[in-house]
């Protein structure tokens, strides 16, 4: 059974999933509160849709790790759900933070609804996520469900720090490179390793092999914003489907960025002068380039690309699913489309 | 042992146990993350202190509660931690949707340290809170944790519920006494109900008692929110510490103020005319008293009261902790100072 096919038997059952979770205690008093969640998952108002929900990749590695760890993928349902809302929680109050209009190009909870409500829908969502893991008990045992809620919760201590070490950066002008990698592995990898663990953790792995799965989550993530960044400079238009010119534009402080920051050359003289204007694009990734910050990027996003896929081997992923979650970490990774 | 003992021997234990929860996976580059926290949690910044922390009144109801259910007060500590973190949670995220500059005479946290970090804080002390209640462990049962684990979560829905239809009612002129319960119910009886049931669930207590205890700690909640409307018009400044005016001039849809718009009186018209200044609050207190809104309110705190005393009489409650709980839910009721 190729990748496509596992998504497609698992996605359905993802969003079934999902919507149950929120719609838990659902009561006419709180339609609206309802229909601020309904619409952040992308299931109604303008614009729903595939494209509004996004690729749900997260729980699809929950439930293809849980299935090569040699699970029976249905179990793993509340782990897989309880990670995207955990997920969707965090893009709800990441666009207040953030102050973004639009998610997915749709207007984002706050612009419509207001501060107040969408902080508060954000927090609904993130005990929804939590309270999600609890559905285990359909079928595994208490201690493994204690396990994995732990696990969770970690895990968002960890995106908190992640975030606020993001917020912290917006202002700081004295960022290294060192700087980079603790605020990246809370903001993305900590997730991402948490749903290839919990994959493990449910299927009932032994600690050598949920050890290998977290390595490969991490690593996956890792490597995804390293490579992330680099396309937000270096990256195809027509691939990536957002301008290159984006990163410097927004003035992210990226893996190339604070790379080209530290050599103290004419791109952080540059850099530091102000904002950068679309025209000023192409010469300046050039100077970067020049400066070394595209091949370090590029070394350092195979260099993880590489560690991920070992620590996947690690694991031995079984039959039919392994394949595909080989696959899936290769397309993400751009080694295959 | 009098109530008052066992407060000053219980408040240390939750001290340090909610240091050492907000201290978790502390590192140096959280420093700042730590701080905020710690500021609003009363421990340091400027007018930290006694003041600052608050009375810690939910703890102490989880404390108090599993004491008199037969257990050692000692294994509820990570209960009692938890539900206080959750309170303190609800507090950075209401502070920033009232839009409010001060929390107990301090500056809030986003006033501080601006909106962004704000919301991520109390983010952070929500999952502390939950990873909090895995403490519990030290002590009992995965079957117990989880049981306890899935009711705080329980909570925090219906936290959210009230906390959504609290900020919905700002922009309503159509609310009716109906709307009152569901709102409070949520945004103050959840909490306290929860307490009381931890206390019960950690002590192992079965389902009767249990249901008991919970009951409590919901009416407890109840009553003391009519009360808190009451004094929040009729009060007598010396005692409550906050203007008696002001819930007329903060425009607050209090439970008289519902009574009163019901009638559709000389009160729900002036109201409707906008907002109400100090000078006017006396006679339109009286005018308000006048159409039955003083004695409804009353007489609902009163009601409320005679149940939840009733309720913790049917759990049973045991030993010193158990006259001790019921001497504190008669002060926190007024029945005695």
């Amino acid at each position: 059974m190729p990748l496509q096919q596992f998504i497609q038997t698992y996605l359905p059952a993802i969003e079934e999933e999902l919507q149950a979770a929120v719609a838990h205690s659902q009561a006419q008093h709180y339609a609206e509160l309802h229909k601020m969640m309904r619409y952040h998952m992308g299931w109604e108002g303008e614009g729903a849709g595939p494209k509004a929900t996004g690729k749900r990749v997260r729980p699809l590695l929950v439930l293809l790790s849980n299935a090569a760890a040699g699970g029976k993928w249905q179990n793993a349902l509340p782990a897989a759900a309880a990670v995207e809302l955990v997920h969707n929680f965090s893009l709800v109050h990441d666009d207040i933070e953030d102050n973004s209009p639009l998610r997915r190009g749709r207007p984002t909870v706050w612009k419509i609804w207001g501060l107040a409500q969408a902080i508060n829908t954000g927090d609904t969502l993130f005990t929804l996520a939590h309270l999600e893991i609890f559905e285990l008990r359909r079928s595994v045992s208490a201690e493994i469900i204690l396990e994995a809620a732990n696990l969770l919760q970690q895990t968002c201590v960890h995106l908190t720090q992640g975030q606020f070490l993001d917020i912290s950066y917006e202002n700081r002008d004295d960022l290294t490179l060192d700087d980079y990698w603790p605020m990246v592995s809370g903001k993305t990898a900590a997730l991402l390793a948490a749903c290839t663990e919990l994959g493990a953790v449910v299927a009932g792995s032994d600690t050598t092999i949920r050890c290998a799965y977290r390595n490969f989550g991490r690593d996956l993530g890792l490597a995804f914003q390293a490579l992330d960044d680099y396309l937000g400079i270096w990256g195809d238009v027509s691939e990536t489907g957002k301008s290159a010119a984006s990163d410097l534009v927004e003035g992210k402080k990226s893996l190339p960025v604070l790379y080209g920051l530290q050599q103290n050359g004419e791109f952080a003289a540059r850099w530091h002068q102000g904002p950068i204007s679309p025209a000023e694009v192409p010469a300046l990734a050039d100077q970067l380039a020049e400066e070394g910050g595209k091949d370090y990027t590029q070394r350092q996003a195979e260099h993880l690309t590489t560690q991920a896929l070992d620590a996947l081997e690690a694991a031995h992923p079984q039959g039919q699913a392994g394949e595909a979650l080989v696959k899936l970490a290769r397309t993400l990774l751009k080694r295959e489309v």
